[in-house]
């Protein structure tokens, strides 16, 4: 019998996939379940996208450019102009997802066992991308006592080694809802230019910026020209996770070219997905106000909630719908199993992701979880409530 | 600067893809381009499966479930039962294009420098897949005057070392049109399973069978279950090139766990196209019967024209909608580019694809083209007719 790849076998399993038995079983005895464990948001996509697609009167489903469609790329440059980042529709590949953008990207700057810095805790499936592509991951830990901001830019440097080819940060964060701001950018900025590396910047969440906070993109920064690499992707921006339509952007000639060859190889990013995110583009600005309210609404409710559980640690998001607390737990990959096998308040149970899954350096984060406040607020204080209680009998 | 890496400069270019300027500056002036360059069929999709996309009434676009929507699996698996191949819904994995499962295939079979046997010509693209996925191709070269019939089983025997986890076949084949016999398969099967490699079959073209020949799937074999990898896609199917939506499929567990570790770390697949794709599995068979009538039409004429002129070598294709023809000329990659650049009949030119980029030999295949019968009879004996005229022109 012929035997799988060790890179098959190395493959990371998502954190939250381990739980997806334990919810069904759950779900089977008749629980409710509220999921706080995954970002798909509860909003509902702009009707003008949705609406393009079912106005579109293509009569064969056909193959598109592979670099995405010329009017789509048209448009994007034109969002992005409004958000002060300046960049031609060339210098944009529609790739399908954020995941795709960030694939493309490490084939084209990394070979086997070239190493990329990530603060952690850091968007899990990155583990994932990296394993497929055969480079290794260096993490650089960020702590909750500071937010999970920046860790010193020494830290970093003490990291780099010849094989280092690229620092990658996610912006607004996943999993830590941390917002960079725009002097750590710079540093970032600045240690990149001085080692010859990239700089990636997952900035999917660019939109989530709370409490008056304005995004930094690192597009926005002179002089990082030939080493910044955007992704980004339609998923949460315009609640169209399944739509699979995200983009790589850098203005590194070098960097299009290999990223198109790449998407040459798969042909196309898929077509019907690509009306709806052109046709998103004209969402009303009413929408994100709208969006962003309820989500300020949602993290100041959740994290008021967790904070009157004696022994829970949480950090103050500013950007994304993510948070991590730390919880008075050993293990919170057991504790939040348990919630969905052996807990319930009134036949209701929470689902959560333990965080060890983002962490690479083994045995941190094993006291913490992640909450995707995706839930509208009354779900959320249900949730929590859940939480509490579930820690004074768990603890005893 | 930042450099790019090795595997983003050795990322190949699509071999039609060099022709795209040339082919945008002869439209500018002007000319009229007959296609034959690409496997975009002019044939319309199943209304049933747009409109399904149209009356969907979704209002957030969200993630499906990475393995794919339970529903569309398991109308699949009824599909394929139907073609006599008895899979269970387990057992597939919903892919984003033929391309994502053949990716999928390969990270879960093979290590970096691993090597995976393909009779040439073969897919152009599979070079890009095997350069991303940091693999090697050795080809066993198959012949025009063979019609593109599988190489003697000793030929692949020779090229089996410790690094090789795998044969790949297009079956039918996309340059060739061959369709393979059962007792071809059958020649495959038994040398995977002494030397302990996988099978992997793409069988996109499944249904485009012609001349009362059946198509025989390497999941059919009894005693390969262990060994087959079947790549499937919607795109030729029901003329969905742009859903982006495909299939893996094995009866081997660990393949398939594997598999679904890389579509976790990606997430979804695209959840408009799945549902155009689930729903046109309800195309009716009268569909398919006046597509394969409309392709055989097309196949004869072409076929037919192109013996009309001297020097050229055609195979007859069984199945796809492809043929190589050999042309009378030393370099079909400078052929191809002059007819855009330089040639017309009444302002109409003709695209083909240089048909060395379907080969890994260096040098073989330079006298050949090939040509996609995408388009209908009366364009096909236009094309032809440009193609008979410059020979004439060009070799003088």
């Amino acid at each position: 019998m012929p035997v799988i790849s060790e890179k098959g076998q190395l493959m990371p399993q998502s954190p939250i996939r381990k739980l997806v038995p334990f919810a069904e079983a759950a779900t089977k005895k008749g629980k409710h379940i509220y999921y706080l464990n995954i970002g798909q948001p509860d909003i509902k996509t702009p009707e003008i996208a949705l609406e393009a697609v079912k106005n579109s009167t293509l009569d064969i489903l056909a193959y598109s450019r592979s670099e995405g469609s010329e009017t789509y790329r048209q448009k994007i440059a034109n969002y992005y102009a409004k958000n002060d980042i300046h960049v031609k529709h060339d210098d944009i590949i529609v790739t399908t997802g954020g995941s795709e953008a960030l694939l493309f990207a490490f084939g084209s700057i990394m070979d086997v066992d070239d190493e990329v810095i990530i603060p952690e805790p850091f968007y899990a499936n990155y583990n994932g991308f990296s394993t497929a592509s055969g480079v290794n991951i260096v993490p650089v830990i960020s702590k909750i006592e500071d937010n999970f901001a920046l860790p010193p830019i020494e830290a970093f440097e003490k990291l780099i080694t010849p094989k280092t080819k690229a620092i990658l940060i996610c912006n607004p964060g996943n999993p830590t809802g941390y917002l960079y701001s725009k002097e750590e950018i710079q540093k970032l900025a600045e240690i990149v230019k001085k080692h010859d590396l990239f700089l990636i910047a997952d900035e999917v969440y660019r939109e989530f910026a709370y409490d008056g906070n304005t995004h930094y993109s690192i597009m926005q920064e002179a002089g990082l020209e030939n080493h910044a690499i955007m992704i980004d992707s339609v998923s949460k921006r315009y609640s169209m996770c399944g739509a699979r339509i995200g983009c790589l952007v850098s203005k590194n000639d070098d960097v299009i070219k290999s990223a198109l060859k790449f998407a040459q190889a798969r042909l196309s990013p898929p077509t019907l997905a690509q009306i709806a995110s052109e046709a998103a583009l004209d969402t009303p600005q009413s929408y994100f106000d709208d969006v962003i309210e309820e989500y300020v609404e949602r993290r100041n409710t959740l994290i008021n909630e967790l904070q009157t559980i004696k022994g829970v640690k949480v950090a103050k998001p500013k950007g994304a719908f993510y948070c991590i607390a730390e919880l008075p737990v050993k293990n919170s990959d057991d504790f939040a199993q348990w919630l969905l096998e052996h807990f319930d308040v009134n036949g209701e149970t929470v689902m959560v992701a333990p965080a060890g899954g983002f962490y690479s350096t083994p045995g941190v984060g094993k006291n913490q979880i992640r909450i995707a406040y995706v839930l509208n607020k009354e779900s959320l204080i249900k949730a929590v409530n859940i939480i509490k209680e579930a820690l004074k009998v768990y603890n005893n």
